[in-house]
């Protein structure tokens, strides 16, 4: 068994150059993308990819201006979409049942694979990808700038573009640290402590502790990076636009 | 740009032969996969690898008995995980804000993503596997077969071992019926009715019909294999389990 050596030194691109994507290109990996496994053929997914400059920039504050969004010559906008499939049911005469949490996750899981089939094509052909996590954030002002439809929710979004600086491989903590032989191990904190010895001793990691005022990598986390109040503020937005939009949770 | 043939030639695995698999090479592509995008590099997933033979036939009624999970040799659970990152933080004095639904949502997608990678980098390594939909629906009994901890919910399984029936290539809708150029572009009735007028002619499409006694192939998903009451049932079930595992909905 020999794994593609792409796997093991792929990375996150949050710098593009000036090189266009042909539309072309990227219709023919999302084609090829589709064939990425999917809840009983369902494909309960849209992507809305947005070139137009204008549609950008109206995108670009959704993910709080962040350079890969305002420096990418394309995002595509991954959503879970049971739309397509119910209007088609009511022009079969089916009634559907898709109005509940478990019909979302179906249709979250379908789109995050759909995305990341989508990421290593594009990744393997050469363009460099970032996954914004803003996109669950303000679901309600992407919905709002792509003209969803109800039972639309966006769930991640994709810049796109011909790499400009590699950046680095990120360092993983160690396998045994997230496997689990049979049953589930638990951990006491000081092994957590040993899977992240290595990250935390690396000099970027030291001069983020440093930046940000604190003591531990930890701190930058819980503090700085995904305080309580944020967490909060975007659970109960996000909550109330898929309830919005069809999903009571 | 040259994709490669497998993403376009894919298919999933129902029907497993005898050769065993081995752990190291598990290991060794689960660790491949953990190269795969990550919120915040935060990694918030576990992979339950299950080759005991008590213990899969403990999991198998979790997955109603499918002959996909029955007949593997390895079954693996993606779970969304912040227990070991929380034990981090808690064992480098930060105080996290991780129990809500936008951190339940970030485990989700870490996870989904990492799931994928693995079924990527397995397929292309010969192997053959089928994510098992049944882990939303019967997640407390897969929870205590598997002594999961809480903050620990599975998400998805992959059924793995090398293929002993090669299934055919599914078919999709074409790719202008899942991609909008710029913003959302609503469907008709009569355009989803296009969109799936191929599969809907295929003969397997009119045995489904014909032996579930309906009308339509949408009546076959409303009816039959995703009907109301099995919906609303498990989604009690499964937002019960999320909201006791520490992540309130």
């Amino acid at each position: 068994m020999a794994i593609d050596k792409y796997f093991t030194t792929r990375r996150t691109i949050r710098k593009y150059s000036n090189r266009a994507v042909d539309i072309e290109e990227i219709k023919a990996m999302l084609t090829a993308a589709s064939h990425a496994p999917t809840t009983g053929n369902m494909q309960l997914y849209s992507a809305v990819i947005s070139i137009d400059e204008d549609i950008r920039k109206q995108l670009s504050p959704c993910h709080f201006n962040q350079p890969a969004a305002v420096g990418a010559p394309v995002l595509i906008t991954f959503c879970a979409d049971f739309n397509r499939f119910i209007k088609w049911c009511e022009a079969s005469d089916a009634k559907h049942g898709f109005n509940n949490f478990q019909s979302f996750m179906s249709a979250v899981l379908d789109t995050t694979i759909f995305a990341q089939q989508f990421v290593t094509i594009a990744e393997m052909s050469g363009l460099g990808c970032c996954y914004l996590g803003t996109t669950t954030y303000n679901a309600t002002d992407i919905a709002n700038v792509l003209h969803l439809a109800p039972m639309v929710v966006p769930i991640t979004t994709i810049s796109l573009g011909y790499p400009e600086d590699m950046s680095e491989v990120s360092e993983r903590i160690p396998v045994e640290g997230f496997i689990h032989l049979d049953t589930y191990h638990d951990y006491t904190g000081e092994q957590t402590k040993a899977l992240y010895s290595s990250i935390e001793q690396r000099e970027d990691s030291k001069r983020f502790i440093a930046e940000n005022g604190k003591q531990t990598l930890a701190q930058v986390f819980t503090d700085v990076r995904y305080p309580r109040h944020n967490n909060e503020l975007f659970s109960k937005l996000y909550r109330d636009f898929i309830t919005a939009a069809g999903f009571p949770l």
